[in-house]
């Protein structure tokens, strides 16, 4: 996801350099209430989604997190300062009063747990002020509507403001209700992940997909249903009549855990699609292997296909599902199997998030490709910073010498605290001789 | 910043697998309004800080940014969709419908723009929310008020909860008023980047530690100040009389630049520090050199002492200084000094993030290393997606062809736009064996 396309740091023309680099993260969008990826392990204790009232519960902690908590309380805790040896260390009176900071916490979090309930109420107050906008742009990109002129110049001047050069368009052309054609397909191949995604077939269908646009899940509301009144969101995909399938609307929805996690976010629970009505022979998200089959009897062959999985956009419908507890309890997922579904949970809450926070939010800038180099900025970004963590090689390795050794994570840090360098000996020394030195 | 503690991903006791690597990142702290670094390049054209109204115009379009645009326009925007030659070719009808479209997003931005401003309204509201219960901390840790016994016990349940092996306190311990000694100490030096600064000299100091909280500025507040009126933060250090230094309050100063950036975050402006006034012989952010000098007169000796710079927890009070726009168009910076410059930046606006977000907020979890394990997971997890990225060596190259070779940036993609792979001959097949295989 987040290397697709890459600015090379060797081997090109030129060397990078301040000029010709990113230096630092373009701008990226950072949702309100966005929220985290939970962990998988593969030995979770207790119910999946068991709500923790306090919100101080550690969530799955199990397997390597109570491995981490062993060097914490080990070899590394020794260099980061006090370990909880020191704690275990202080008199009674004193753990007292670190149980009664714990206390605290919990009301701490418990506010904090409130917060974000408020921000994603603050986010969807301002989807509804957003909306006539939203519905005068799709008015405008279907051709429901002729812009009016003090769109086109606020939009004119705007263009103006970016580049110098812009040449305005003549005065004399009068603004019609005709739309801009392939809009959405447009601006969803300029998006570089959704651009992986979208087949030649597939953008056939998506020439038909005449809008895209954010809901709110309502917590609490239809708890019997799919989202099981779980807080959320779910991005809505209107096409017009086509020749693919029959739906008018595909759905993807996020739904979120009822609890934020640790740090304070929501924590994604899982994604859900629409089930789509292919028309006859017209599943994008299949290909068909054509065998000849011998009839026993008759001796005549006849040739039949196989639909098989194959590469779509349209499998963003299709989420992966996150595996349940007992399963990960009862070890039904080999090691590289859970690693992998893990990547694909990723990416796919990814491409989630980025068309709430961006592609919906600013759809014209993906169409023109000006959202395209800042988010080309944002990976290369990352790139650079892996290149320079690469050069790094004096790092010093500690591990755990308790620990189990199947579960034993090597751990290397870069050096260890800073010493001390001493303080001068104030002998023989003229402290005028010091200043302004 | 992001790689001071990793799991090695290779030359460990046990390779790394799902059970004993953290497969997806921990809930990290994502704060509402989290602003983002701005981008510096030589040749910024416009004022520093120069407002811009729409909210819409590219902030610092230039040099590598503007060759970014270049490509977009060129081969890789070829690749990635329709290319801004398809906008080029659109009718003059169509095109004002673009303009048109640009003209709404000015007013979406607009409210983007009045949205953060209410996320940072309600982060204040919060932050007061919670201020009783920041004091209520602070009494028990300096030993101004006793702990509660409901206090206690909500802070034990919460243990018993985290570990069922907890051992309660004996029963018959009396809270007192009696503080937690070196509490603050111990806490910052439980956060990574925060323990790498703190030298055995500095942890002395940082025994007098007793306070760390955070305020809000008021925009448009104190406009002839340092603060220039800018909207941002402020975390302050509250010490106890010490021999180091005769400042009560520590502060740092965060400033947000007035408009958010392209993405709707707001963008950091520059920190700003307190001038500590060190006792005599105690600036614990200087270290002597002590010299022999001749009086060429006398032909005495004598020992004379020279400051030098050293590392130290106090230098956060003397942040960076972001260059100035007439610098960098004056090419003031060498390319080193600049990235230099703007990975120390980034990583004064990271820690300020981090004591904001992180440990103002859950202090106790710092104190007790509970944080610690969440915070190096988040570290782990970004050094396996780094591993895995440099596994994949199949990518093609791209690079601009028309593009001056000075500004060229080679850009490797992995892979082109998936292709259809079109569908299958429908004649000689029976519709009805497809069904199920």
């Amino acid at each position: 996801m987040s290397s697709n396309v890459q600015i090379s740091g060797s081997g090109g023309i030129t060397a990078p350099t301040p000029q010709n680099t990113p230096l630092t993260q373009a701008p990226i969008a950072l949702g309100l209430s966005r929220p985290t990826v939970p962990d998988i392990s593969e030995d979770n204790e207790g119910e999946a989604g068991a709500a923790d009232e306090s919100g101080e519960g550690l969530q799955s902690l199990a397997g390597l997190e109570h491995h981490m908590l062993g060097m914490v309380q080990g070899k590394l805790a020794d260099l980061l300062g006090k370990s909880s040896g020191y704690i275990e260390s202080l008199p009674v009176e004193v753990k007292l009063n670190v149980e009664a900071l714990k206390g605290v916490q919990v009301k701490q979090n418990e506010l904090q747990n409130q917060y974000k309930r408020e921000c994603l109420e603050l986010e969807k107050k301002y989807l509804g002020l957003q909306k006539p906008l939203y519905e005068r742009r799709n008015a405008i990109i279907n051709g429901k509507a002729a812009a009016t002129t003090a769109e086109i110049e606020a939009g004119e001047q705007a263009s103006i403001k970016e580049d110098e050069d812009y040449t305005p368009l003549p005065k004399d052309s009068t603004p019609a209700a005709n739309g801009i054609p392939e809009f959405w397909l447009t601006a969803l191949r300029n998006h570089i992940a959704l651009n992986e995604m979208i087949t030649d077939r597939d953008a056939e269908a998506l020439k038909s997909l005449v809008d895209v646009r954010l809901e709110y899940l309502t917590e609490g509301e239809n708890k019997s249903g799919k989202t099981l009144g779980k807080p959320g969101f779910k991005i809505l995909f209107e096409f017009s009549k086509n020749a693919f399938f029959d739906n008018e609307i595909l759905e993807k929805t996020y739904l979120y855990q009822e609890e934020v996690g640790y740090s304070g976010d929501f924590v994604y629970d899982r994604a859900l699609g629409t089930k789509i009505k292919w028309k006859e022979d017209k599943d994008l998200t299949k290909e068909f292997e054509i065998k000849k089959q011998r009839n026993k009897n008759t001796n005549r062959t006849r040739l039949v296909r196989k639909a098989l999985p194959t590469d779509s956009f349209f499998n963003f419908f299709s989420p992966p599902e996150p595996p349940t507890d007992e399963a990960l309890e009862n070890g039904e997922f080999e090691d590289e199997e859970l690693e992998e579904l893990e990547e694909k949970l990723e990416e796919d809450y990814q491409i989630g998030e980025d068309l709430k926070e961006k592609v919906i939010p600013r759809a014209v800038d993906y169409f023109t490709g000006k959202a395209l180099h800042y988010d080309m900025m944002d990976e290369d970004d990352d790139e650079f910073d892996d290149e320079d963590d690469e050069d790094e090689d004096d790092d010093e390795h500690f591990h755990d010498d308790d620990s189990d050794s199947d579960n034993d994570v090597p751990v290397r840090r870069r050096g260890g605290p800073t010493k001390g360098r001493g303080g001068a000996p104030q002998a023989n020394v003229n402290p005028e001789e010091c200043k302004n030195q």
